[in-house]
């Protein structure tokens, strides 16, 4: 067995190697795939972290492993993993599997290039170029800039960035003491990586001012107003909004329309995080909910959410058409960015990005939205709020739940009141009891195998569910079960 | 043809879903991999812009696609990619194919997970972990931290902004304005993503100071105590150095020891730049060019690089066991970190990271490890060493090569010097025309797709190559093929 490393080792025989990756691929399909999407195996085989380091001898060592020993390895990665393709994971914004987009994938990753230069990615430099340009249509716009970014909290930072070299180009220079005190603008509901930027950047956590929303989680264009007169009167100097298109629970929709106006009277970069809830643009029935849009200098999308494309998939898609994003994160490399080369060099977009080495992530969207078309993406989307509404009707009729709010959008919270507690007045102890139910059932659900939705408290609210309806490959069947099952997994509570 | 979209469409069959995966598998196998390694083949199908854009139809429509229009939309993004596993690629800090490591990366796609929490991700969470440990006892340490990043410019970005909380940890809430103007170093050859972080950070360019290096490329250490000296004078407060260990260009090593001399005298954090250069630690041989790497604070190290993972595998390491990584870049956010779970919530690691959704970069890299072992590792390492030293030894015995300088790592930066050019003295005549033979050569050689390898000027030296020999593919036969090439090529200059 030690001489796998011998046979495998440094000088890598390329035929024993595809023999490797073509039996490792039989068994992703078989194991990973077919049994992954199957509603009747386990979501997740759960063990507590002491028994499943041992189960996994992850340990790295001196001497290689021979091929079978690799694929059982393999096959036991595959087995402890959490099905995030199966029918039944509503755990995070992100569910199912397109089987496009996986092969735009498996590409990506086998040419194994970067976004630097057209010379190194000549495809990909153009494609980028083209999804981006759709993705723009869609927000409205017939120009613009764009970036695919390694996530949706980096597609915000990017914002944060060039709004900020916008107000005072100064900052890339001199550093922040070049200027006044700055200040941000999220709701409460806003995402954290709003927070996260404000500190990367040296902004600082205290400057970003946080708006309050209305009983449905929206941001509240009169308190915007406020809290921006509010950091002026404090010295700080507003220069950029960051609005939500789809909040991370509550799924709401702040209102664009209305905040432009201020972002206009004040003279601020309006920036909208539409990581979540962006892809609602592709719906005619549904984009309503991000009426204004076109108005706004960014907007951060991912595609990896609610399309399927797998993660990463995040783009920053800006208005401007003066070159703000490059001039911003520029460094002119002289070892990549050549100028006396022999073709346009205007495609070697490299340099707008803060990162060196840029994976591609456009492949896999444009490889999906070609098999399936516009109109395939927006009955996906459509089918989402479709089974939104079937879940949240059914909800109505069952005792045990009570939703925090109507949805917006495909989030739907929810408490679920055991049969103790139905009896109950709302107190402290009734409270103090309710908080522990998500965590009880879920805790029952993992080990269990049988689904996984999240859970959590927001401000007043114990622990309640947040359920995600968003992969097209869920059927009634599968809501049905679910309602069955935290019926079944709280019933002696 | 139009009905591709109903078929493949928002409702997502499986089987018909899988039959494609399988045969855009079997065309990814020939065409990306048995072509793309093959010697014989072009490394690149070289197109100019404009017809590249007409040969893809990259558009994407309202009506989805057939079966077999996206298969040969599969096939013909591989012809005209660049073939970066291709034994004569040499343009870029990464180069050929690792099959278990790619087997990794396909089963991390099919899997579809993020790096937040223990429940979403248990394998890569206590993988990560694992693997983590494993390189930092590479560098020495038997504990500390670390995590994967976006790429090595993140990595360094990360290491800056945990040198500045520990500093002034005040600057997460308060911003920049609540301390004095900060400086960080780094040498004349650093890497620009040490500018993109200080100007991303709101540090500012201007507060990078540049360190003269020697003859050699390599940080001048008394250079540096002066430049400390000199922010200090100037009213800046010196925070962070920011060594290299193996340049972009020259590949050049700082000495580390002498620097982290001066780091201690001055109280700063040491950073080691390491994106390129991480990977001799795995070498007896070679690893002195790290010498005094385990008294440094923080390491950015790209797997994807020299350790063939592919893209993306860069880790931060840290010596730090007070958990500042965490302080410093936590938000907390309920929805994801719950306090009240079931398990060791230590192991949700998310909160690390300036990221929300983190891919996993790790089990690329640790099958790769089970396969050949650390000992596996270290011969490819030592193999490259080889390989630039046969090189080298053949330049010379060529009338037309000159080294910039001996090489210290497996960037081999030379001039060719054509015929026309022997017989001149030097002069600023000869220097510009010294200067256009390797654009020229470039355009050449990537038209007819024979092989790729990059060029740049660097302060006073006017344009020359960078070849880089670091895949274990490599054979003799391709250095000498390279080197009759570059004369081919220049031969009429
Ligand atoms: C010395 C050095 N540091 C950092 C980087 C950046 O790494 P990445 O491309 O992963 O961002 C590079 C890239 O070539 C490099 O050579
Ligand atoms: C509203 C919102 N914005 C931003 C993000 C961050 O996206 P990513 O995880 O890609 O960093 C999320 C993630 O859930 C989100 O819900």
């Amino acid at each position: 067995p030690q001489n796998g490393q011998r046979r495998n080792g440094p000088l890598l025989d390329h035929v024993e190697g595809q023999r490797f990756l073509e039996e490792a691929f039989q068994i992703i399909l078989e194991e990973a795939l077919r049994q992954g999407v199957d509603p009747k195996e386990k979501v997740c085989e759960w063990k507590d972290p002491e028994e499943l380091r041992t189960l996994l001898d992850l340990q790295l060592r001196d001497g290689g492993e021979s091929h079978d020993q690799l694929l059982q390895r393999v096959r036991d990665v595959v087995k402890y993993s959490v099905k995030t393709c199966h029918p039944l994971f509503f755990n995070q914004l992100f569910a199912g599997v397109d089987y496009h987009a996986l092969a735009g994938r498996f590409l990506t990753e086998t040419l194994n290039t970067s976004l630097y230069t057209y010379e190194v990615a000549p495809v990909f430099v153009l494609m980028e170029e083209v999804v981006l340009s759709q993705l723009r249509s869609l927000v409205g716009w017939e120009e613009g800039d764009g970036i695919f970014c390694p996530g949706g909290s980096v597609s915000n930072m990017y914002a944060m960035n060039v709004a900020r070299y916008r107000a005072f180009p100064q900052v890339k220079l001199q550093g922040l003491w070049a200027v006044p005190r700055l200040a941000v603008f999220t709701s409460q509901e806003g995402h954290y990586s709003i927070y996260k930027a404000a500190s990367f950047e040296g902004i600082g956590l205290e400057n970003v001012f946080l708006v309050n929303v209305d009983e449905r989680g929206r941001m509240i264009p009169e308190d915007l107003d406020l809290k921006i007169e509010l950091a002026k009167m404090q010295g700080a100097v507003p220069f950029l909004v960051s609005a939500t298109s789809g909040t991370t629970i509550q799924g709401s929709f702040d209102p664009l329309d209305r905040i432009a106006d201020i972002c206009e009277k004040h003279g601020l970069w309006m920036h909208v995080d539409a990581a979540w809830g962006g892809s609602v643009l592709l719906s005619q029935r549904h984009r309503h909910l991000m009426k204004g849009i076109e108005r706004v200098d960014s907007v951060a999308w991912n595609p990896h959410k609610m399309l399927l494309t797998g993660l990463q998939c995040s783009v920053l898609l800006l208005k401007d058409t003066t070159n703000l994003l490059k001039q911003c994160h520029c460094a002119n490399a002289g070892y990549l960015f050549q100028q006396d080369k022999f073709y346009d060099v205007s495609l070697d977009t490299g340099d707008k990005s803060v990162q060196c080495g840029r994976r591609v992530d456009c492949l896999k969207l444009w490889l999906m939205w070609k098999a399936v078309g516009t109109q395939g993406l927006e009955e996906r989307v459509d089918k989402a709020f479709t089974n939104t509404r079937y879940l949240v009707e059914e909800m109505k009729k069952r005792e045990g739940f009570r939703l925090v709010n109507e949805p917006q959008f495909v989030n739907v919270c929810f408490w679920f009141i055991p049969p103790s507690l139905r009896v109950m007045e709302d107190s402290e102890d009734y409270r103090e009891r309710l908080a522990k139910v998500a965590p009880t059932i879920k805790e029952r659900m993992m080990r269990k195998g049988s689904m996984m939705v999240g859970y959590q408290p927001q401000k007043g609210r114990v622990n309640f569910f947040r359920m995600v309806v968003l992969s097209p490959q869920i059927r009634q069947e599968e809501m049905d079960f679910f309602l069955d099952e935290i019926e079944s997994l709280g019933r002696d509570m």
